[in-house]
């Protein structure tokens, strides 16, 4: 029935990350997805779980003791729980990416500094790539193991690196804010998740030392660490995220050599819209209309009166922030066109 | 310290009730709160829970069993936690005020048919009167056991009450649609609840058979037993209800004919208002402004081409259809003004 | 450059369902959008307007004089803009699919009865097949004229046809509830859409006499006409319908009954599911996993205490209540297959 | 019918802050309302547009040439239509307070920098106090006119004045992003704030060179005049703005020493509180809470990796940001309690 399709498998299906997984990789051309875990509803129709996808599969979950062989294994598991199983995980399948943060850093010593525990697989470290296509297209092609990235060190990431790479700002002062929607902190029921509690929000979720600030640091080091100031807020939004960053020009660029910039780092990339328009509502990147969408939109402002420069980003955190990109590095991975099963735009409005 | 002010008690004073009445009642001239409940928060501020209430109050939770005696005892326990314990808490206060369905239903054999258990003080069910005070406010000011109202029945029941106390409408054929708010399921974190879920639906809450139903057929009896088919949906909001009645009338009323019935019946309500005008965008009445206020709006509008009469009613749940009503029926218990305390009128825009 | 791809015009394309329109046109195998039509936007990229198809299309809006011959001819205009220019558009195009209300009814005395005016070319009005696949796919396949149909009107008349065809319900009662989002109204600014005033409301759109009745009525009419009570009520989302309707057994059929009657009518049908399961938070039918699919979920439920029953039903007002329906209805009047360009399932968690 | 009351007359009535003032002062036991004006309205009840004022009072708006004198004129004029007129309001009122930018920026060439216009009525800046009580309480008690703030500009300047009152911080680097609610840009359709544009954003409201950044300078200027990079975003949101400002600490202080700072500055204010907890999930301030109520709530997080210090602030925009704060304004002109009439705690859920 698979054809000549490869055989993917799904562990941690039940999870946000997961259902993307799942409703990416179904409409994919190339990719059957045989089998999808979650311990806790093993047995159940995955659309039970996932109502957008009830007509779309008669899958079920399995249990992870249930795994067989197959071409390719997406983890997406809780943070912590793929790091100690890797070696197992790899004799099933040839070809792992990982969406969790258990593989994202290639310093060891930052898992005790920005994890509090030691890494217990440190030789995988240097295995897996850091999966973002517009940072590391070359390195995945010819990679088997992947590790996907965080959603907002993806969104500044993507934002701040043309200006990182070309050494153009001052690293010692860098401010990041992100704004996240609530899929970010995953499906568990609890009280700041809350509907009542949580509806409305403008909430600092991390003032000071979010995790994702090692995974920045490490994208943006070109020479120099940069110090990166990074406090994530969760707004009133199911998805989404848009990251304000807040950089200071080392010398006095006008806007349009920024866009030059911009225009030689992204101009070819297919999932990266740089957004900068004077005219309609839309003259910035806003997370709204990229909702089951790959892409990331960027744009900046420069303040008149000092070297100040304004960066702005958006993506879904769960497509282009989790399971999109890992799809984008599949197809890298299998030599096949980067954009496949990735090609809805985002709905407007939303 | 309390002067002349009479000692309240909350009981299961950490829910979305508790918390209103606290917030109501501590601005009240003639109250001292002196004792609030909660298991799980017992020896923490009041404000760590309720954090509207910072500075306003030092009050700490105390277990249940810590209670001492007072002038009314207020109880904001979940549904079937009282029931059993009255005898008790009468013991402790001369008044009390239940806010849970456990007192409401007049007619014993009600609760195995709605509440699939049988009542373990049926005695105790003759002593309470149903205390929406614009239905029973006679009664309340001479009784010493109030029980407060579902929020859907609240609403309902208001709408509906002059019609079926003239006799004016079918009472066979009435369907009654709420739309309900999140807070009206409670405080306790769930699936259903969590906010990637629960945000922006319209989601089938209870298609038939709600609970509620029994209060409205029980308080709109005037002769027979009407045939209530409520149907309750989840919708984007934390707080209100707005109830849709469709009723059917027995003459060819003109709307100026119920405009009467409607003004005879509320006009000197203090938190009734008929809602219906031809000007602005708030024609009909809108949960939306009736937040934190104490309002039950009320509307209608007559088919043209048939004896169909739509009847619109919209409250705060947790105020109105809770705490803000069962201050109301305190006050009418203590020959005060009804509205003390209850004078917040609730914002625009919200 | 389109090849054997037929040449598409949409005329009235800022609006949403225009917007709709070309993005899922721009998706099809077997379409070249030729020619989009704006007044006011005339000489922009349709970008500016509708900001998700950055970076997928470099038309302009042109204006409506502009226009050249083409194989398909969409119209999106507002109502009652089409009726009068009819022969015009019919010398551009061969086909023509209206989005509007101006051919939807059979009967020309409707017009003046719902509509407030005579219809100025009445001859058009049986050239039009009212085109929802689900009730008409045979005649659409013949038809060169099809008519969209109204969003309130597609969920109840699709949620209610298998009970009407069979004559299993009491046709003089029927009481249908609609909520809908923001984006129904369309894309004029006004102070009844203004944010602050639009945000978290439950406000009744029109109580009685809603145009969508005349539609439902028509497509429901296998006899006798029946008698539909319509209330639309505007919730806070921006896509999306539920339906809830309320309808009354001839006789004591059982669930399991219902069942098959639903089955039968839509068991083969692409884009209907039917939702009533026990396990889950998606129960019944909800209109938040819908946005941007072509589904129409129904559900049911009997009460348990008389024969009534409760029809729900869910769609996206811009997609199968518009956009994706006409697009849906153009592949069966070119013979391919029905779901060309409508794969996308809608997200989760949305 | 006033007895002793003050009479007081609101110009620009018809706005959200306008009828802001409105509720709050019809709650005042020292005032009675006399006047309010709307050109567009002008013979209107005001329920008709301040839904929530129904039954509360049977005003009507007047024009503005139909003013009498009163004790008090509340201006709630856009800006720049107060700052031509100020000697006819003078005239009408010994007393005035002026919601607008109008008067608040002392130094005159601000007004071309950050208005694009002079000011055609210089020799009335000096005249009037900048009208938030926690920063000139002694100047406002004595003065006749006094301007209210910006509400972004209050949000800062509150968090940040006793850092910057004890030269805490590096005056060179100030980073302040506020969230704000759509109520903020007025009650003005536009498509910017048209429900499917604006509903779920977090769009860019202003990157760079927002003019509430004069009014922070100013009053931040304690010597040196700081460098402060303000960006806007608009979130999901009726009211609020949080405010989260990045400074840079000279020396290494301790998080319990800043408490101190805070405490010294804040401990006696009725408006402020101090919220930074371990417990529950409200440990930092959070606008959706303060809906309706003239808190201004603070915290702080001090980096452990840097000097970085982030401040936290939180406000309803139409009240503490806008009419509460003119309200205790005027409570202190008159040798009132501060606090009279503001005395609504803000809702919990909301």
């Amino acid at each position: 029935m698979s054809g000549s399709k490869i055989r993917v498998g799904i562990v941690g299906g039940s999870g946000y990350t997961g259902g993307e997984l799942l409703r990416i990789l179904l409409g994919h051309p190339h990719v059957e997805v045989t089998q999808i875990t979650s311990e806790t509803n093993s047995g159940k129709f995955v659309h039970i779980i996932h109502p957008n996808l009830r007509k779309r599969t008669e899958l079920k979950f399995i249990s992870m003791t249930q795994l067989e062989e197959c071409d390719v294994l997406f983890l997406a598991l809780p943070h912590g729980s793929a790091m100690g199983k890797i070696d197992k995980f790899a004799q099933l399948a040839p070809r792992i990416i990982d969406l969790s943060a258990d593989f994202r850093l290639r310093d060891p010593t930052d898992y005790p500094k920005w994890y509090e525990h030691e890494h217990p697989n440190k030789e995988w470290l240097s295995k897996f790539v850091y999966g973002i296509p517009e940072l590391h297209r070359e390195q995945i092609r010819e990679s088997n193991y992947v590790t996907g990235a965080g959603c907002s060190a993806t969104a500044v990431a993507l934002g701040l690196m043309p200006l990182f790479k070309h050494g153009l700002v001052d690293t010692n002062i860098i401010v990041a804010e992100t704004k996240i929607g609530s899929s970010a902190a995953g499906n568990k029921p609890s009280l700041s998740g809350h509907h009542p509690e949580r509806s409305g929000v403008s909430r600092i979720y991390q003032a000071t030392g979010h995790r994702h600030s090692a995974e920045i640091i490490q994208e943006l080091s070109f020479g120099a660490k940069p110090n990166i100031h990074l406090t994530v807020t969760s707004v009133e939004a199911v998805r989404g995220i848009l990251a304000t960053c807040h950089v200071f020009l080392k010398e006095n660029l006008q806007e349009k050599d920024i866009w030059k910039v911009y225009r030689q780092a992204y101009g070819s990339e297919p999932f990266i819209r740089i957004v900068k328009t004077k005219e309609g509502i839309y003259r910035y990147p806003q997370p709204k209309i990229l909702s089951g969408s790959n892409y990331c939109d960027i744009g900046f402002e420069k303040d008149e009166n000092s070297n100040a420069l304004v960066v702005i980003s958006a993506i879904d955190n769960l497509v282009k922030g989790a399971a999109g990109n890992c799809v984008q590095a599949m197809n890298l991975m299998f030599g096949w066109d980067e954009t496949l099963s990735l090609e809805f735009t985002g709905l407007h409005p939303a």
